[in-house]
């Protein structure tokens, strides 16, 4: 029996849920209705083609057999009905019809409904500051924003921009105004690092400091505060609570928000972050309206609770399993890990799971394993060191998140990736410590780096390493009166300690080499704490075992050593 | 208290648990025996060696701080003693002494041990064939074999090579000799393909045309059945059933089993494979003596029989886990999933789990799924296509194993080791179709290429989707008179159809684009059964269920399309 679905929403879980719906139940019905002209495109693209990176917008809204997945190719290609710049305005629950606007022609009809899918995505938040609506600020909302804001680049009509927001949106899209079309770019970002509750303070820094490398000014903890504007009510500028920054061109990257007043206009259930809310099928409060992509809330695998995840991947997915349950078959959707990769210049920065700070919040006895092997085996060609930092619960050893920051490979994708397939099975650092990654030398290390993240994890769960935080390392380099008691022990090779030990006198920073240790440990001073630092934390810990079992006990670990410190760029560093 | 630990074996899981027990037990006495003079190195390095990827031998045997683990390393910076060139050569349960000698004095003594553990490795299989032993011949098994290749090779003394074995090690040092040093290669391998039940024979296809591709001439279903030599001794050729080859250095690489004497003559348990039979602990049947490496028996978590892996990144995991018991704590290795990935010049080769025949013999209900995606945004510059092979049980849904083939980047890695976690934790092609794998697009697609793995595993799982198996296709290709009533649907663009309906004429390749099936399928003929075809394969499966659901429903999808067979380079191919 044929029946009809209609789908509000044209980008990602909208067409991914239609196309699959007509192929598992062919005779059904099924109309997409969005108000915008354009659809199906890779918003997560945009940045790239901004860039130009990415010639064509065309390219963002075709296949990967080139074909543009406009409204002929959903009817001639997928049987699948699109009304474009159509807005749906209301729904019926009791008849089963959503009310549209054709917003053309103005004029309202009613689509009759078996099933529903709602697939509204979400909006950016538009900072409520005077300017906001400018010429010139734009979002990233979608694709239009997008082709307007090259067209301004290519007509060079743009030499300064800020970006508000530190989060993935605004960070892609300073690279892409900074890296091609050399805009003098600024970035703000009202809370005190980039990608705040995504990745940890240590990782944040790294970043920071990358895109300040790559002329990308940075200014955290600055909110904006008003948008400046001409005579003609062009943008000309930012003024944050400290600064007023110059600008022809302005990138509201503040966030989104789940669009999801239809729904709550409809009755349904709504959650606490603004998404609406249904159960692993997928199914509303409603049990004949489904829902999918950034409009939902999902349940957050590790936390228990449920969360927004406006990811265009995780849209797909959702609206594969919405169309199987509309279409009659039984699928779940368990829930998300919030996995998360971004590229920035040089730089990939990824996490998976919660984060320090949100771990904290929910309430786990999180603790963490900093680390920074190489990305394959050390011997081999190119190979390039990873910043890891796997977070886990003392109490249970179960993991409870994984972030990185390395080169532009796919190196942090594969243990992010594996390790999103831990966090969903819900696993402990034992079973990331045995997880079989594949080896050979242009891939990997014998040890590899998961792995490791996985045995410095243990060490530290059974209490057998003792470590500081990077921000307790940095804030005593800062301010050595914080810890007067404190000397470094740099258990590198003489000459890469030299400089430190030059910088700071020998009270402060003390050179002994990892391999003279056994033979000269009594030369140590008895009453100092000992900091001990190496390049990669691995030393360090094996220093600390070893001095311990001597009685020596009053020395802690400075994890990730200089691999990690050097990417932070600290200024107190005398070696860059 | 202290114990004495003595360790039979110096390179990975020998040295690795050594490290470990004096880290957690500092006060035991820890001694490492080995009948080499080098120890610790990294031998998976070898081809990279020989290549001159990497430069000098010791960069092999160094620590990523670059120390040398050499016997001196291991005293001063581990605590570890090392007795090198010294062969441990029977075992005294009774006693808990390990009787070895001096290599160099002769002199024999007795080592008493509290634990001892087995890390003796394996060693490569010498083929019983006239000429094994002649000047020239060298097989992988250590590092004085990789040196003494590459002086042959810098001397200019190589002009000819053959490879005698199609695994891993086979192909990496057939690369090696083409690759830099220019030496004309050939491989022999005694089975119809390349690496033999580890990857399927599309994938094994693709590969060998690589490496022909790239000078090597590949030469299957031949065994070496004599080497041949001059007056001096030296060898000059390889005598094959079906030729003779010339060659101034042959390469063994048959295999390698499992070094298990000492065991079996102390009375240990030993399996049919040859490994020496281990718990989960990494304990023997003699409860004081432990066994690591590839010298084990390990269970397999797909098949759950025992089998052995000799990969030197299980040897580290498994050293880890039994120094853990050894001192005291109770960790416990599941088992292995026999990760492998290969780079061969430009191409990776991976495998996790179970190939097809494997499963096959072992009795699972196993089915493929076949795609080639873009490893990355298809938009995105740079991507390439990798081709995946997911194979899962029809009964059960269950992930058997996955394979792939693609540039030589981590992208094929991120889903191997992905995999690896699933099948460690059982997962179904459920799991996989949800796996939240990092997305933006310099990483992967909004649908990565695991999700779309699964989908089509779903699919065809379900029923909705019905393949021939590539064998299939090129037999039939190759031979068209074994399905006279075959007619190919080539639903591509219509260019790049052409020069095949040019080729095949009409009756035996149509052209029908993909967004032109629903208006024109009443054109296809009635009498055949259609094969179709495009470039991944996924709108094949499309163009399926529409004629399925149309009444035409004699077709069948040619799984991966043109991207598989492309890459697989049969004779009949019109465009290369």
């Amino acid at each position: 029996m044929s029946k009809r679905i209609v789908i509000i929403g044209g980008v990602a879980a909208g067409p991914k849920a239609a196309c699959r719906i007509k192929r598992l139940a062919p005779h059904y019905e099924v109309t997409v209705v969005d108000q915008d002209s354009l659809i199906s495109y890779g918003g997560c693209g945009i940045p790239y083609y901004v860039s130009g990176d990415v010639a064509d917008e065309k390219e963002l809204r075709s296949t990967s057999f080139h074909m543009v997945r406009d409204e002929r190719f959903f009817e001639k290609a997928k049987g699948v009905k699109t009304l474009t710049s159509t807005r749906a305005v209301a729904i019926d629950r009791k008849a089963r019809e959503v009310e549209v606007i054709d917003l053309a022609s103005g004029r309202s009809s009613r689509l009759p409904y078996d099933s529903l899918l709602l697939a509204t995505g979400s909006k950016p938040v538009v900072l409520p500051i005077p300017g906001n609506d400018a010429d010139g600020v734009f979002s990233i909302s979608d694709l239009h924003q997008g082709i307007a804001i090259k067209e301004r680049l290519a007509k060079a009509q743009v030499g300064k921009a800020v970006v508000i927001g530190g989060g993935a949106i605004g960070i892609e899209m300073a690279e892409a105004l900074t890296d091609l079309w050399g805009v003098e770019t600024s970035l703000v970002e009202f809370r005190e690092q980039l990608l705040p509750r995504i990745i940890d303070w240590p990782l944040a820094v790294m970043l920071e400091k990358h895109l300040r490398d790559n002329n990308v000014a940075v200014y955290l903890g600055e909110g904006a505060e008003e948008i400046l504007r001409d005579d003609q009510g062009r943008v000309t500028g930012v003024r944050t609570g400290k600064r007023t920054l110059e600008a022809d061109l302005v990138i509201m990257a503040a966030g989104v928000r789940p669009r999801s007043e239809l729904a709550r206009e409809a009755g349904l259930h709504v959650g606490a972050g603004g998404g609406i809310v249904v159960n692993t099928r997928m199914q509303t409060s409603d049990p004949s309206i489904y829902a999918a992509g950034d409009c939902v809330e999902i349940a957050h695998l590790v936390s228990g609770k449920r969360f927004v995840a406006p990811f265009g991947s995780m849209a797909n997915r959702e609206g594969r399993v919405a169309a199987d349950n509309i279409a009659g078959i039984p699928s779940v959707f368990k829930g998300g890990v919030a996995s998360f990769i971004l590229k920035a210049f040089k730089m990939s920065v990824g996490a998976v799971g919660l984060s320090t700070v949100a771990a904290r919040d929910e309430g786990f006895a999180v603790d963490f394993s900093l680390t920074a092997p190489s990305d394959r085996a050390h011997f081999y060609p190119g190979q390039e060191i990873v910043c890891l930092q796997l977070l886990f619960d003392r109490r249970t050893r179960k993991v409870l998140g994984f972030q990185g920051a390395g080169p532009v490979n796919d190196a942090l994708s594969a243990r992010l990736d594996t390790d999103a397939m831990a966090l969903a099975g819900g696993a402990t650092i034992d079973d990331l410590a045995n997880v079989e990654m594949a080896y050979s030398p242009p891939f990997s290390s014998a040890i590899d780096p998961l792995n490791a993240a996985a045995y410095v994890a243990d060490n530290l769960c059974d209490g057998r390493m003792r470590q500081m935080t990077i921000e307790e390392f940095c804030l005593y380099m800062d301010d050595p009166s914080r810890h007067p008691e404190w000397t470094v022990l740099d258990v590198r090779h003489v000459k890469q300690a030299e400089p430190f030990v030059e910088r700071f006198g020998a009270s402060r920073w003390l050179s002994l080499p990892y391999d003279e240790v056994r033979d000269r440990y009594t030369e140590l001073p008895k009453d100092r704490t000992l900091a001990i630092f190496c390049n990669a934390g691995s030393r360090s810990y094996e220093v600390q075992v070893f001095l311990d079992s001597v009685g020596v006990t009053n020395n802690i670990v400075v994890p990730g050593g200089f691999n990690v410190i050097r990417r932070m760029g600290p200024e107190w560093l005398p070696v860059r």
